[in-house]
């Protein structure tokens, strides 16, 4: 059988990988068995934060040490730029080890992965990346051993955006971006990829999805999709996270879709299916067993949250996503004690318009099955 | 008996005086009652925040239609700017009546206003402003009608901050000021603004004070003051709210004070002192009688929260007390569910290190004394 | 016949008026000759900028002490946010005087200004907003005198924009905004209105323009448009300058067209025209002289200048608008010497793509007809 | 003889080194020959500007393949971050080449590069600085072969800055820091170390310097420092450039010293010495003569230029060593009609308050000795 193991890492700067290398050193982690490594660093999460890159690169270089250059690259690093408010720095090292553990009763959290070919610039934010997408998830899915898109609970996915040069380049050939603002394009991006998602979880059907609908048709969404795009690379890295009877161990994972940035309560009864409390915020020992909460932030297209003006998209000095971290990650710190969160901007087609997915990987307590 | 009213008007720009034209017209408002006017407004509650002043000037031009001069002169107008997230602009209108309410056993909200006289720039940030805020508190307090500082649950200061311009006189005068970074001023007037308090309320006695303390001494703090400060004004505005048997009336205060920027259980609590629902998000229900939350939020001087990094002080695009808004707002919206929260930034002095005091306004649930 | 004066003030803050009051009080200035008022305040210029309003709402103030209030209303007061770098806010007060100066040959400066009706915000960025403006340009040359469009040497427009409110307004009756992003609306109200000014000054003829153009296509565009976008207001108001024999008096206006962000040696031969000395930095003395200069700067739509890449449009942090002010203020302020500078952003139409109109008013030198 | 190269490379990213891997696989520069490299990224140039140690990272593991460790370590990699405007980033690569160039007459340019050892936290800001920056000067006035200072006419430094994490430690060794402010401690870093310079050079003796007067008094300062602070070393790296007759080749180098941030004229002077024409922008034949232009911008501490009030130093969104470098690179490029500056922002003690050194490398035209 399986078994998954998350690490989580402090980090000092994005290009630390002091805790990496430690965890590694003192056998905590086994480097032939990472699949994905997600992290938090502490660029703006905009066009120009050269932050993730940075962190990849730092990572790479990392890894290289203790790996062929193929095995490297074979690990999906999806970095997520923006830590505001007291969101903290971290890394999410996801490991996969074969164990023969036949006392588990499963199921437990299973992990896949899948890179897609590059992206076309003018294939970004239209239904050609839609279906680049989709493919790429059941590829992961199967990888994970999940048959049931019921069984996934969490779909992250790092994509591309369009910057001055691509968006040249793809005129030079005589062809037309979806958009020719930078920032938009990252939007955009994550939109079809979370269409790619639901396309591949049976959440939307293809033929109710089309190129104008990408980005202005905010009653599509995916329950599950996180996307996050950067500058650094020019195709898709998917990592699925669900649960299956063929992994063992004691993570389990679940989630719950945020019907706005504020809407906290579907988090808690997740948490508490995970075994936790339900009243107030954790505790320290609960949040021990909490090892991690991904979800998606977004300041929606309304301008208001449950009637009342937000001023998040109006503002020319801070992005909308800056805005939109900060706050819902207040929102789940307060929740759960904790701001070692992947909180991720720009919740496109992901979860309801202002809203979105978040999900919780979590020790379960002893005696909880 | 004197009776407070709290109305929560929502504003569509910092100039926006429609709704309390409109309250006024419906005879909802009697402008000659009104003492305080607090509220969100949408820059970048720095130094170049000319919305505070926008709507100071809005505010009395307004009401200059239906008072005298002197009148409009005499209302505390206390604007803080930064709604980042989704904080929601709106102000609070604090009123105060007349009333034969014989029935009413009270205690109940009692209201305070002081204006000190104007503060010589090299005074800011030093002893010299502690002593005329305490004085101001004080007789805040009494025209308040509260005798017993144990009765004060929140003591809100606008205060002044820091110009190039203001420097340069001060400096032509032979005075040195405590700064001469006009951002930094906005924290040392914030501080000192809350030591006075402190003084005047009795949490830490005179001689434990001196200049050097002044921004400094993280171990000084008052868990009731909420100090902001503004361009717009050269002294301060004092509003002192606390509990008397001599208001009466549906309305009461209660206050908390937050350990760290997600410490929301403290505030949990003093919700259920003011007849309150534990567990949870405030139901639609209850949110109704949450008149007001006021709140403060720092990024605190450690640069870590619970142990984990954050990266609210190493940030040059955004200041840090936009940062620690958004955040707390998000934990305070997320435990009340309500986003037209009062949350000011900047907590020198104002509760402990990196935390801050809250307090809330409500109505008596019926049934509830 | 009549004569124009402009007075540059410079202001404190955005509704320092008091420099205003002064020359009023001291007879420089009649305010029953003002016909418009140009002035810098230091916002960001973009979207949530409402420094602007905020000095519109002090000089309307100012001035109703003075005038019946529908005089005022008369006034064209075009503000324009953002002072980056050491552009220093101020105000251009434009003054007609009737005298009888038969002495003067003329020609000299003329000035016409006309307010447009309100613009639906549908119809913004669109040939609706073209035909407005190019019919409020028409009326404002017919007001100044000038019948020849070559005597034209600039155009001022104030414009409005889109912000989430007045998109939803549109929406609400069914109709489709240009744009749901309300930074990028500056953009096609900037660039609609240029198109207007084309359009009036037979530039560019009608059927070459449609709605598909506006904000696409570089190749039109105005030598001699001016647009500032403002959220405080709905319609339009224009500022027409050039040269008229109807009008006396020592200042004089000539025109540039900066193909690029440091192009500054068109400007450098208009103020040779102006009869400014050629090589160098214009002199203390001559500075004295250089009454105002207005242009126009953008980053263009390529990343490039001069074949260099920059990074404007990809910062996420800073409005590329701000930065193409910073920097071609910078290179005007190097020409000239002078900070107090009319440097406007966003110059869609106005200019070749990544350049800008500028206008230049001077007192003719002693003995330079 | 030794003969001194200047290779300026436009850059597409903080880590993109195609530009310098492609001359050294066209044997245009031999990298056992580089000495130096000077860069401008595209951070915020402030204390999160992640892009510095980025690009520095990506030049050591691109040199790292043409040479042995500890020659890539001897190289002053001084990355200066802010491309502000229409800046535009780029490296400048410093070779050495030893040379048999009898028919030289010389002299011309001389480069010596020296790394001092880590400053302690607690002594940034302070004299300890200013005396491990001088002896390191001097070490590389010897290794340039430089004798008299008058020779030197520039000298770039990178030093370090403060960060949360290093207080926190220098505190934990019962150690304060001269500031708290991370922000602010990279100018008390680039103060110091100018003041490092000018006590090397001979412009200000050692008795007339102290704890005291860094950071606050402006009539110290140096003519020919430039100081960049990074959070990516923990020591200095030093870079002086002047004129020696053991050097040969077409190089020369000469500097001025901007009054303030738009005093061009002393810039045109040095150019002039340098053999371009005098008048105005220069053509694009004689660009091609100017291989790097080396400035500091600052906005200076009065809050006015030329007794016009400016914004910068009041301005809580855009820090005001942003606002400078765009502007005064607007100056500067409006002057040579080039945007590869390598403008730097931050004169504290660099030049006079405001103003700050300028330096020119030029390649001597044909027939100009």
């Amino acid at each position: 059988m399986r078994r998954a193991l998350v690490h989580r890492i402090a980090t000092a700067a994005p290009d630390d990988v002091s805790g990496l290398e430690e965890a590694i050193a003192a056998g905590r982690i086994d480097p032939a068995g990472i699949v994905a490594i997600l992290g938090k660093t502490e660029g703006n999460g905009c066009v120009n934060d050269f932050t993730r890159a940075f962190a990849v690169s730092a990572l790479t270089a990392c890894l290289a040490k203790h790996l062929p250059g193929e095995a490297v690259a074979g690990i999906a690093m999806v970095m997520s730029g923006g830590t505001e408010g007291a969101l903290s720095p971290h890394i999410l090292v996801l490991e996969c080890r074969d164990v023969a553990d036949e006392a588990s009763e499963g199921p437990a959290l299973a992990i896949g992965v899948a890179h897609t070919g590059d992206l076309a610039p003018e294939h970004l934010g239209r239904m050609g990346q839609v279906w680049l997408v989709a493919e790429g998830v059941a590829k992961a899915m199967h990888r994970a051993g999940i048959e049931d898109p019921a069984d996934v609970h969490f779909v992250q996915i790092k994509c591309p955006l369009l910057t001055a040069e691509r968006i040249a380049a793809a005129e030079a050939r005589g062809e037309a971006t979806a958009t020719r603002d930078t920032l938009k394009s990252m939007g955009f991006s994550r939109g079809a990829s979370a269409l790619g998602v639901a396309l591949a979880l049976g959440e939307i059907e293809a033929h109710a999805m089309n190129d104008a609908a990408i980005g202005t048709d905010v009653a599509l969404s995916s329950g599950r999709a996180s996307a996050s795009a950067g500058v650094e690379l020019a195709n898709h890295e998917i990592v699925v996270l669900g649960m299956s009877k063929a992994w063992c161990g004691p993570l389990a994972i679940d989630h719950a879709v945020m019907a706005d940035g504020i809407d906290v309560e579907p988090v808690r009864e997740a948490l508490t299916r995970l075994g936790f409390a339900a009243a107030g915020q954790l505790s320290p020992d609960e949040r021990q067993r909490l090892v991690a909460l991904l979800a998606k932030a977004e300041s929606g297209s309304t301008g208001r949250l449950r009637g009342a003006r937000h001023t998040m998209l109006d503002d020319s000095d801070i992005a909308a996503t800056r805005h939109a971290r900060a706050f819902t990650g207040g929102a789940l710190a307060g929740l759960t004690g904790l701001t070692e969160l992947f909180v991720s901007g720009g919740a496109e087609h992901q979860g309801p318009d202002g809203g979105g997915p978040v999900a919780a990987i979590a020790a379960r307590a002893k005696g909880v099955s």
